[in-house]
């Protein structure tokens, strides 16, 4: 028997039950579900740091897994509910962006707006569709029911916007993606854009009126614990770290900040 | 096969090994476990928001489910643990009122106190029953042992007890039950008592010395961003909420407070 | 079926992707592996902890399980991987320290370096080898593969230092290994140390100026809320605690104190 994989995204945090309350509702109708946690210490409303997320972690699941994420701070008003079958996988939740960095990936086929009733639980609460829309339409997928059965076809859905990346031959612009749980701060600047722009020797980080010269560098331990870095992250990103350090303390970064880097 | 469910909740946190030491000893004894996450970060000791999480999370798993209830500040003395059966699943703990509240929305038929050696770990801990007594009962539960084998019933246990909610034609005093991850604020008045009060259209929060009139929603979307609002939240609960805000941070309110609300 | 039990253990945090991503990886190569997690809240790059959590958890795990651990300040440098063979299971993660403690208490049978390129992911990155490393080498694992085609034999390995505890008929000096998340402070002096002293009876704490008297108790029920006691923890080590309260916080201690104990 093969086992479906439902990946749980939220911004709900693990102090309550709502995590719970979804996963009670998956095997309840799809009790061979295979159920894996993304986060669900998501900033609170942060549709942009969710969308980075689960495009981080969604290529690294199998063919077919069923990815729900629920960043949702419009629940209960006239947003949709989406059903985005790609050429992977699917990825189930509200039409705000967090679900659109990540289905791009894998090749987008269909977006549905999640209607047929028979899907959803009985009753609809106002304010949690994680548990009451998004988890049982993950579960019905799960069990094999056809996705065009979840609802009809909608061409057009919200797309989070990000600076655009801004290349010269001497500098390059772009924005602060994430800063994850070490500190690491990940800009949307690609590993080609690096190339373009010719700073693999190293780079010049000038912001918030520091001039930081950095050591371009393939892993943390090439500089002394507590000396800052640059490099390609593990998704392909270009980030700065300090080794063994909190490069988003020592530098004031945050989510959203525009960075720009010069040879 | 069909796979048992396991459900665990306590106050443990997820830091240290304890979580992955009851999972390791559930598998050991029933390794088609399906074990499931409610919670591990029950306030410390919180025996009363320990008993509302898991009652919110106990209605949306399947029936049968075994559900493991660790907040346990008297661990080791003369407090017994408890097999509670109900018409839906089983509920393991000690009996000091965390299980009683998820247990009693399923109609108890068998109050068991746990007594069985065979059924425990081989050396039982003083401190540490969530591992060697609670977690091997509900795994040889889930392996299928008569429940009758746990240990003799018992009659009476402890009951947490909350505020009564009091109503009159213009008011309703009721308690903070919870206060969630988003800072909604939870009671304990149901959705009936404050159609009987006839506040449907609105009321004012009387408390901590101000007055606030609060508009009565469907959710958090209909009032802007920042503004607090009342609604029925998604387990029937009575809430105070502010849209993308922290109700419970903006109204000074905490787990426990008296509440009042006037026409 | 058997399904081969996964445990991971990282300074990750639960807030990023990097956890899933193991999870995805394990999975899309082991699709029936049952994954655990033993924490992932290890103080970033504190193998000594991670040493010791992981100690903690894994005699509670079933024969055969598969543990992989990663933290692991110095990964992309020359630190080597190993898969570490005991008598009951598998130990994957960087040669470091943090494997050993565990596996020495099962038996090591064989260490190997990870060195076959067949099981790891085709691009490994300098920063993540939990996922592109350890995770593929567990999940190749629990498939069947045969441990010693993963790498050459190693004679030696990296051992965590911890202070010797120092008895004489009066006093044992030892070090605090771990502050759990209750504040309860856990040593490295184990229950036969005590004996071999004779504070059967209570003893003496000295440190950082202050002098208090313990009472060795049993469960931290027998003093009032609010009273430090000292009792041997449920994994056999000699622990100070406060009843419903934080030995930590009221004591000043961390991990890495000495700490000394007379009659």
């Amino acid at each position: 028997m093969v086992r479906s994989i439902v990946t749980l995204m939220t911004d709900f945090g693990l102090k309550d039950s709502y995590v719970a309350e979804m996963k009670g509702v998956i095997l309840g109708i799809c009790p061979s579900a295979e159920i894996v946690d993304v986060s669900h210490e998501i900033e609170k409303f942060n549709t942009r740091m969710g969308a980075y997320v689960l495009a981080s972690a969604s290529p690294y699941f199998p063919k077919d897994t069923i990815n729900v994420a629920v960043v949702d701070p419009r629940v209960g008003t006239e947003r949709r509910g989406l059903c985005i079958e790609t050429a992977r996988g699917y990825f189930i939740g509200p039409d705000n962006g967090v679900l659109v960095l990540a289905a791009r990936v894998q090749g987008i086929k269909h977006v549905r707006v999640i209607k047929n009733a028979k899907f959803l639980l009985p009753n609809v609460s106002h304010t949690f569709h994680g548990r009451d829309v998004f988890a049982p339409v993950a579960a019905h997928l799960a069990n094999g029911v056809n996705p065009s059965d979840i609802g009809p076809e909608k061409g057009k859905m919200v797309v989070p916007e990000f600076a655009k990346v801004v290349k010269d031959k001497n500098r390059v612009t772009g924005e602060i993606l994430h800063v994850d749980g070490f500190g690491n701060v990940v800009t949307n600047i690609a590993e080609k854009d690096i190339e373009e722009v010719g700073a693999s020797q190293g780079l010049s980080l000038k912001m918030n009126g520091v001039q930081e010269r950095l050591r371009f560098c393939k892993t943390y331990g090439e500089v002394e614990v507590g000396e800052p870095l640059a490099l390609i992250g593990s998704h392909g990103y270009f980030e700065i770290s300090v080794n063994q350090g909190d490069a988003s303390k020592d530098f004031g970064f945050k989510i959203g900040d525009k960075i720009t880097f010069c040879l």
